[in-house]
Order: C-alpha cells, then structure tokens, then sequence
C-alpha cells in the first residue's frame, strides 16, 4: 500500500503519516487530528524521533502508578486508535486496564467504528461508544465520559490530549499520564506524568516496563516519587540543544 | 459555525485549523496539507503566536522586492487560499501582482474550486487553472506551472512551500520571498528572503508595507542589501531563548 521508499531518512515518520490518513479514511481520525498530529510531527523532528532518556523515566513512572492503580484507564481517541491499536490492545491486556473511547469531535458513528477498529485489534475491555457522564468543568461534547470508565478510574493514560480536558481530570484528583510531544503544553504540564515522546514508540515501551513490574515478586508501590517538572525541565533543555546543532548546518549550507 | 470558546487562550490558532478543515470539506486543502499545516502550529506556539522582529525586518524588505519588481507573481497553494484568501487579494492587488494557482497534489478540479475561491475573495489577475510550462529540474506534477506566471516572474513569493520547488525557482535566477515557520526548513534557508511567521498574519503586514512604500515620493530602490542568513540565525536564537522562557512558568505552574 506504501510507497514510501524503506531507505528514507524518515520512513517510520512517513508511515505513521499513511497510517493517520488511512483512518481518516476510515472515519476514525479527524482532520483537526491530522493538524494536531503534524504539530507533533515537528516536536518529534526536534527530538530526533527518538525515545530521550526523561522519556525513558517518565514511561518507568507511569509503568509504577498504571500497575499500581485500583481502576486504571486509557482514554484512546481517533488519533492514536488510527496509528497503532494493537500497541493499545497489547498494554491494556498486561496492565489490565479498561479501554475508554475519548473523543474531542465525538459523533455515534465515530464511536462504534473506534470499538470495533480497536477490538479488531484485541482490545477486550472497551466503554465509550455510549457515554453516561461528564467531567465538571468542560462544556459541549468534550465533557462527555463514562462512569465505569474515566469518571471512576483513579489513574488515567491520556495521549495527544486536550489541555482543558486534562485539567478537568486532575481538579477530580486523578494520576494523569499524559503521552505529549510537546513539553509545553497545558496536558504536558498539568498532568502528573508526562511521557515526552511519539505514542507509537511510548506505548510499546510502557506495554515493556508493565511487563516487568508484573513478573517481580514484590509487590509495586504506586507512590513512588517523580518529579514532573523536574523532567519536562529535561526534555526542554533537550530540544535547546537539539535546536542549536541543527542551526549549525543551517548557517554553513544557506546559499 | 465555530464552537471554540472565545476565551480560550489559542482562539486564533484554534479559528484558523476550523477555517483549514472547512477549506479541506470543500475540496481546497489536502490531508496532507493539513498535517504541514500542524507542524507549523508547533512553531508559531514557539514564536509565540505573534510576528516577531526578525519577521518585521523580512517583511520590510519583501515589501521593497515586490514593489521593485518588474514582474511579481504571488504562488498561492491550497492551504493559504483556505486560510486567508482575502489577504492575498489585498496583497496581490496593493502591489499589483498575478497570483498564480501553486498546487502540489495537483488535479483540474481542484486548481477550479480554488480559482472560483480566490476570485470571489477579490481576485483579479489569476493563473495556473490550467498550466502550459514546467519548473526544470522537477518530476512530475509539481514541476507545473504556467509562462504568464511563474516561469517569467522576477520576484515570486511562496507560502508553506516544499523545499525542491524553491530551490528549482531559485535556480532560475528568481528572488523567491518565502512565508515559513520552520527557519531550518530548505524552503526557509534556500529563499532569498524567509519570513519566519505564521501566513495569516505575515500577508496583511506585507500588504500594509507594500502600501506604505507605494504612497512615498521616493520610487523604491529593489537593490537594497538583506542577510536571510544572519535574519534566520536571529529566528533561531529566539526560538532557543523562548524554549528557556517558557520552561520556567512551566516550572512554577506545573502542579
């Protein structure tokens, strides 16, 4: 389906660009998703689309508080239904947690294709299609959520989120995990941990650490301490550097 | 039509990606050009969302390039015609200029909806509905062009434009003015002069320029002396110092 050249510079980037636009085919993205996902595009470039080390310990963290929560939840919108569901399915499964569909633009129809595009992909415990809440603080259709899922949940992965949105959970007292390639944003800041890295790499990786607490035979205590400010501080000094070598051919190979 | 609040704090980033996707329902933007269209967003947030200096001084001497030009064309692609339509009429019209229809995913269809578009933004001397030359040095479609339009401009400005296409204009001898956020895209470093800024707002500051420079006695000189190199260090260097700006209230706001 491709026609990407497999020895381009950015192949893996390319691809998930025709996974996106292929699920906005589909229905299950948005054009304001594929807008947002080029915002994150470019924060991935700076990061040299790779996982940075804060990410790294973001992801252990996150890997703690999921497997140490009474009623995890991951809010999962069309964006990263599109480009990777069975990474969904995958950490779901290990953690377990419920699967909430979480949508900015939400229509019925959009909902039903979402859950069954996710449980194509192996994903079991899935609420959303019809929701039956909403988070105080927000209005119009961004409010809506679930009972059994975001409302009662005490740690919720959120990704490429709306920061008014994770605002509203936090104020309900919620461990947010938020997946954020910009370390910037409202959802970078508020929520408690933030994993600055592309979801296709982060959700993988936090499936991979889940994995391993799981297989310890001592119990995961959930409130181990993670300095959230102190590691987006990280991943800013990070995209600074980053930006000053890349300023460096700039200047020599500008005509 | 719009549902975004006025008070949120990105209402006019958040209005421009609705007027993008409406331009999209129409048949005007591609879903790749909405994906450009986000990677942008990620560096006018680093910009501030605001025209900066090194913006200003770039519009000054656009504005002293096409209003010495001998011929002036205004290469117009389908995310600006969606986005600011107006201002390209305004624009086209203070300097005057033609405005050549600039598609790189082109079809007949498209390149009518977008001329019945721009015309009846105010419009006037449009080409590129249908294309009777070709750039040297490009493959396929998006080596289209026409003579009356940018094979025979002197001076062209490009907005949101792929780096081959600028440097296949520049290889002609053409002054190229370009409208880009990204200051170490080839567009941005292949340009005779770049102006780092989002286009809705850089449009209507040239036209104002062009204007102002139109009304004087004194006929303007196009020969006057710019460095895009050392203006686009200047938007690099901003970009690295709001990276360290905006990471403090990060540290002090941040929950």
């Amino acid at each position: 389906m491709s026609t990407i050249p497999k020895g381009h510079p950015r192949y893996a980037s390319l691809l998930r660009r025709e996974r996106l636009v292929e699920g906005w085919r589909k229905g299950l993205a948005v054009p304001q998703g594929l807008i947002a996902h080029g915002r994150g595009e470019a924060f991935d470039y700076l990061l040299g689309e790779q996982t940075q080390p804060f990410a790294g310990r973001a992801i252990a963290a996150a890997a703690r508080a999921l497997t140490g929560a009474a009623h995890p939840v991951l809010a999962i919108n069309g964006n990263v239904a599109s480009l990777c569901p069975e990474a969904v399915a995958q950490l779901a499964s290990t953690i377990p947690a419920t699967v909430e569909i979480n949508l900015f633009h939400r229509t019925g129809a959009r909902s039903r294709k979402l859950a069954r595009h996710l449980r194509a992909a192996g994903v079991t415990h899935l609420v959303g299609t019809r929701t039956d809440a909403r988070l105080p603080g927000l209005r119009g259709g961004r409010a809506s959520c679930t009972r059994r899922g975001l409302l009662s949940a005490d740690v919720v992965l959120v990704a490429v989120e709306d920061g008014d949105r994770t605002e509203a959970l936090r104020r309900l007292g919620k461990t947010v995990v938020a997946v954020d390639l910009n370390p910037l944003s409202r959802t970078a800041r508020s929520a408690t941990i933030t994993i600055v890295d592309e979801v296709t790499r982060a959700l993988p990786a936090l499936a991979t650490e889940v994995g391993r607490l799981r297989r310890r035979a001592k119990p995961v205590t959930r409130a181990q301490p993670f300095d959230n400010r102190r590691n987006l501080s990280a991943a800013l000094r990070f995209l600074r550097r980053r930006l000053l070598a890349l300023a460096q051919p700039a200047r020599e190979r500008a005509p």
